[in-house]
């Protein structure tokens, strides 16, 4: 199937404004072209409407839960009105709390925090290393890369019918993986978690922003999520589920909000009487803007609706998927097979290259901006790749030489701003690349492949 | 001295431009009037600079060390410029590092996290509760309140000579005091320390936005301050200082972006290898945004030079001092004395008032916001207000009659952004409250103190 008949099939809905559509940016070949933000699976550009919101409100910005005045209190509903409007995308229960964090990495940080003692913690080594390392302090089972759903879950049932069947326990699970984009079974392994008195924490930074999610409906007990990738990229992060661990832990943070009083003892040492709402582990001043941008957000998503959204994106991972299909030498990485069903998140090798060389001529003579590397899921992407992945070779040097084996992948990830022309470009330029080769030279500076301009 | 002759005295320079200068709120007495946003202590407006720059790199915004793509390069050499922009700012020696953190509070925690075995730390009681309280994997000596800067460094010295003189040994120091505004001898305090072969960080909350601060001539072993009262509440905050404790300690967040090399082991664990550099504590992609939201306020108050500032600042506090000079009621509170250097914070109470009716009869009738109540420094307050601070009663209730002991403060605080009618207004409306009370009648309602509508 050509990109040109692709381009006929555009019966979905126009892309959500985002910040940078209108963005150029030069070319080593001569001129400009608006760039093509092909990275969202890293970090996605702020919705209009994201910064329309932040843009309204940041006048009004005032102390949260501090002040007297009409902006603080203007800014503290604002900011407690985020939280329940988090609460209502997520689809979180009665009861549940929902945590401002700074990003996925640091609400699994503080659900690592909040183990009761004695925690096992299970986890698939094809996670993120967001999800793969917090638990610091549990004793870890790392389960093998599956290569089904159902195995999946198989492997989770094995994994807890062998454990201390006495003790607390949790499984991290992502929603859409970081690398692949495939979805995984998170409903049936959230069965599987409770099945054997296991609790369930679903990694949802690559699945909030392209898929409906309800903590509810999947009944897992925890969700945690990015607003850089849900179009909202103001330093805020979310960890919302059940209260009972999060309320019997320690303060995630020490300081003032999360604690109610303060006083110092007749020996001289300090008592602490902590809050037990979500302010117990959001101590220091809240940052107001950016979880009203992640409110915004997913006020935003909810509103274009994510059947249209998912119609759309699913649309051009068929784009990418057809559009490349007769190109042998791009090789597309899945752990669940070609057609499992998955968000707008690929990667891909190409024989013959140098994965950075050949995200650095996307960027340099196309205005693609992928990319490339282990996507900080170093034990997956061995498992993709069948070697062990380590430092790429010189870019330019005898490694990228062609029949050179792939030492790391290219990812093109993309989501509701996403234009067709940036995702048909895309595949115009891997298949022009792929017969023709790159129209220009490049070399490794400071660690990045970049067009070698010094001739 | 009058208002009317102190509105004459101004020969110093014009605010910087804040958002919100022509935000107006309503007046409970009818009719709306410009917001005197007084509580900078707490948070401080946006920059009018610091938006623009935030709003002209917004469309640019890409993920920060991770993408192949033209915007992620431009922003990953922004992010790091930005880091390089606070080391300046501050005045870092050759090697410190600069860590982006999401607020003071984190930074200090990030620290506690970072001591070594076994070490020490001596914190003044009278701190905030970010300082007071992330030490809890540490000895912990607290120390009384002093009642003058030589006291404090003869009260360190003591504590320091009864040390075990063996181990590792934190000081931790306001800078200048969440409430009082009192300036603190860090310098005397950092000798002392490094005499006594302890380290020393410096909580600069309060004081680098009021103030010039330089680790190098403090000779501080690190610094903590928050973007949020920068004039850039994009919800970053820094940890800046030597690089050893740091390097040594494990990651305060487990994730990407914090590691370098991950790996499972034959025995099916995972090994980590993580950076060295800044980024070990910044697992998880960056806040961009806030970070160069920071250095941007950064540039704008250098480039408007503290020594203006300063003296702006300077000139704002004699009007609140002098033009509440000869009013009996109003006790600010001091550790120092009230001649003591200070920033532009201010704490006092007023004989006959419940704080939090005082403070909401300003927002409601004059449209200025202050803070009331216990600023997260609950010892400090005990100790100022030589009673043991509580809950405040009821608004409006027997509690706030005349004569009833003041259970908390009212703080006023302002800086850069702070025109001198906010001030001018502040010192009208105390007095004219003070004379003749409240126009309206107010009453407690989900524990904010409101003007009561219902009659």
């Amino acid at each position: 199937m050509s990109v040109s008949t692709l381009a006929a099939d555009q019966s979905v809905c126009a892309p959500l404004p985002v910040l940078g559509r209108d963005v150029t940016v030069p070319l080593v070949t001569g001129g400009e072209v608006a760039y093509a933000a092909l990275d969202y699976a890293a970090s996605a550009p702020a919705l209009q409407r994201v910064w329309d919101d932040v843009a309204a409100y940041a006048p009004y910005y005032g102390s949260v839960h501090r002040g007297a005045g009409y902006l603080s209190q203007l800014s503290t509903d604002l900011f407690e009105n985020a939280r329940r409007t988090v609460a209502e995308f997520l689809g979180c229960r009665e009861g549940d709390q929902v945590v401002f964090t700074r990003s996925t990495t640091d609400s699994l940080n503080l659900l690592a925090d909040a183990l009761p003692a004695d925690c096992q913690v299970f986890v698939f080594e094809t996670e993120h290393h967001a999800s793969l390392l917090p638990w610091r302090n549990a004793r870890v089972t790392y389960l093998d890369a599956p290569r089904s759903p159902h195995q999946a879950v198989e492997t989770l049932e094995r994994a807890l019918a062998d454990r201390d069947p006495h003790g607390p326990a949790l499984v991290c699970v992502t929603g859409a993986s970081n690398v692949t984009g495939e979805l995984w079974p998170v409903r049936e392994l959230a069965a599987a978690a409770h099945a054997h008195g296991a609790r369930i924490v679903l990694d949802a930074a690559q699945l909030a922003p392209h898929h409906p999610v309800s903590v509810a409906d999947l009944d897992v007990d925890w969700v945690a999520f990015s607003g850089h990738k849900l179009y909202a990229p103001f330093g805020s992060g979310v960890l919302a589920g059940r209260a009972d661990w999060l309320r019997a832990a320690e303060p995630y943070l020490a300081g003032g909000g999360a604690s109610r009083k303060v006083s110092r003892r007749e020996d001289g040492g300090v008592d602490v009487e902590w809050h037990d709402s979500a302010a117990r582990h959001e101590a220091g001043s809240p940052n107001v803007i950016g979880a009203y941008a992640v409110a915004s957000a997913c006020r935003a998503l909810t509103e274009a609706g994510f059947d249209t959204l998912v119609a759309r994106e699913q649309h051009l991972v068929r784009t990418v998927r057809e559009g490349l299909s007769d190109v042998p030498q791009v090789r597309f990485l899945s752990l669940f097979g070609d057609d499992a069903p998955r968000v707008g998140v690929l990667s891909f090798v190409v024989e013959g290259w140098n994965s950075s060389h050949f995200a650095a001529a996307l960027s340099a003579e196309y205005g693609i901006g992928v990319r490339d590397g282990l996507f900080c899921a170093h034990p997956l992407l061995r498992t993709l790749l069948g070697s062990d992945p380590q430092a790429q070779g010189e870019c330019g040097s005898p490694e990228a030489a062609p029949g050179e084996k792939s030492l790391n992948a290219i990812r093109v990830s993309f989501g509701a701003g996403t234009p067709d022309e940036h995702v048909e470009r895309f595949v115009r330029a891997v298949r022009e690349l792929v017969t023709d080769g790159a129209k220009w030279n490049y070399r490794t500076e400071d660690g990045r492949c970049v067009p070698d301009t010094s001739a």
